[in-house]
């Protein structure tokens, strides 16, 4: 299975997911600075996979703060306020930072060497979960799929944007495993190419049939009959079920809608934030212009001319036909099922 | 002003689109075949251009065809038959051919050297006809405009993809002629890349403001306000009103309608074909994948992965909010007024 995220002997080893799919490199990071910036260079991507990553990060600063608790505790804090904003739109980055700081502030008697086992051991709990809870979703997910389907999925939802399986690409894995028969159209997903470049990789890796296309092409796919669902995945969704997730998310939703076909969006409940009522509270990453304009080394524009880069887009609860997690799918009224679906997850 | 296509001492110049914006680069063709493999290969796009490269083309076909009217009016047949292929979504291309063919057959008196004189004039002829029939769909459509508008377009529907001026773009430009204050969010149009490489070079000579967005943004930019007006050009134009143009125009005219913002074709006469029923009857080039996985000299997906690559889609007739056209503006329902646009056309 792909795991785009190792820790061991006190070192971070991240898929550079910048190079693929023409390399396969790996990065080692021993500081955590290091890990807020592969964060934010796109290193790593893809809401789970942020948030593991940013727990490892924790990981090592803890090992290089200093030994006495207040000191320690005090260090703690800064570096989990400077990780937790790495990037901005993703939840889980804030969810898998606040359990780690979470478990510092809850055991003030603790040694500080203790706390680095403890540290540790959460990472590796969340990283664990992670997968068990892409398996337990993807599973849930596949069951809403027929039996012979193209899926349409924007950007990478899959092994790469988590700790293995992946969330909409877990889906598809899931419905592979049942014996579907499934082949997925993915959207190259510009500016970054995570379709063409990581979900095609990934699932070419595993052998499953996967055609990619540009953006633009998605309502011809539609309306010629091409797409018997969609599924993507999510950076961050709000109480009532509005989901924040790649830019373009928000179009391949309203021609779902337009064609009435199924739009899912799969995601662990660490995705959801019910403290957020709606989706127009979840702020949206704007990115340089310059990484639209720029692709390898050619400058696409001519000098002077600006692009945008909103990062991330807004799909309304409305468009959205079920939302996949782990303990179960979620449909609308999401005000409810959502609450549910969290409250299972933590046991409640 | 911008004019891609330029004729004279028996060389036609095409202005290489293909090393837009990086290289200003004439080619200098004295072949035929060079004028069809120019068309096939994209140093020239849009479908007005099209039309009157072809009849140049033409042109000098007819400079190398025998002087006996037998062997030359089956030379040139067999040169408009193979030219009329050239590509097959725009029906400019068939439209010029078929004017300059009509021409030979009309003439059976004609000596050889008077058809060559006459061919050319009429390929001239063509190309003024083209730009003047751009500003005055620019003049119908500016009015269509706001004081202060953004006009979202897709592709290059401009002085490159005409004989100068523009349609889309024409109307850009009318509208800044009249004082208005516009500015353009240009999508930047995968695979090829026209709006980041055509549109935002021609606009920027012009001095009008210009922002680029990769194609999966138009729903989100329309989504937060940002988009007055969708104006894109056409391939070819049914007579109810359905339009083939570039892959993803589709998806624009679904989005426009779901935000309430009005979606204007402009494109002049001969790209409407009243031989057609519905859009069901326009051929949709389909090219090579390879052309959306390889970006400079990259493949962004991994080998053994493939792409689809429909050139065009069909936007239907009930999404087109005006036709725009050099006689004047057509609104549904469309198989009444584009006959009577087609009739002012032809002074009928």
């Amino acid at each position: 299975m792909i795991q785009p995220i190792a820790f061991r002997d006190n070192t971070l080893r991240l898929l550079d997911q910048r190079l693929l799919p023409a390399h396969e490199e790996w990065l080692e990071l021993a500081e955590p600075q290091q890990v807020i910036e592969a964060i934010r260079d796109l290193v790593v991507r893809g809401a789970p996979a942020i948030g593991v990553t940013a727990a490892y990060g924790l990981v090592l600063g803890a090992g290089q703060l200093p030994d006495s608790r207040p000191e320690f505790d005090e260090g703690f804090a800064e570096l989990c306020a400077r990780m937790a904003v790495a990037r901005p739109t993703a939840v889980n980055l804030a969810w898998a930072v606040r359990r780690m700081r979470a478990l510092v502030t809850a055991t003030p008697e603790a040694s500080v060497s203790g706390l680095r086992v403890m540290l540790l051991d959460e990472a590796r709990a969340m990283q664990v979960a992670d997968v068990e809870a892409n398996r337990a979703l993807g599973h849930h997910g596949a069951k809403l799929l027929g039996d012979e389907v193209t899926v349409l999925t924007h950007c990478n939802a899959g092994a790469l944007a988590t700790a293995g399986y992946g969330t909409a690409l877990g889906v598809v894995r899931a419905a592979v495993e049942l014996g579907k028969s499934v082949s997925v159209l993915a959207d190259e997903t510009r500016p970054y190419l995570q379709g063409a470049r990581l979900t095609a990789w990934e699932l070419h890796r595993d052998g499953i049939p996967c055609t990619v296309i540009t953006d633009n092409m998605s309502g011809h796919m539609m309306q010629t009959g091409a797409v018997d669902a969609v599924v993507v995945g999510a950076d961050r969704i709000a109480a009532n079920g509005d989901v924040a997730n790649k830019i373009g998310t928000y179009m391949v939703a309203v021609l779902a809608r337009e064609h009435g076909i199924p739009f899912y969006v799969a995601a662990p409940t660490s995705t959801i934030d019910l403290e957020l009522s709606t989706g127009d509270e979840i702020p949206i990453e704007e990115r340089d212009g310059e990484e639209v304009l720029v692709i390898g080394e050619e400058r696409m524009a001519p000098l002077g001319v600006s692009a945008a880069y909103p990062a991330f887009d807004i799909t309304p609860a409305r468009l959205v036909t079920a939302i996949i997690t782990e303990t179960g799918v979620a449909i609308a009224p999401y005000e409810e099922s959502l609450r549910v679906r969290c409250a299972a997850a933590t046991g409640g």
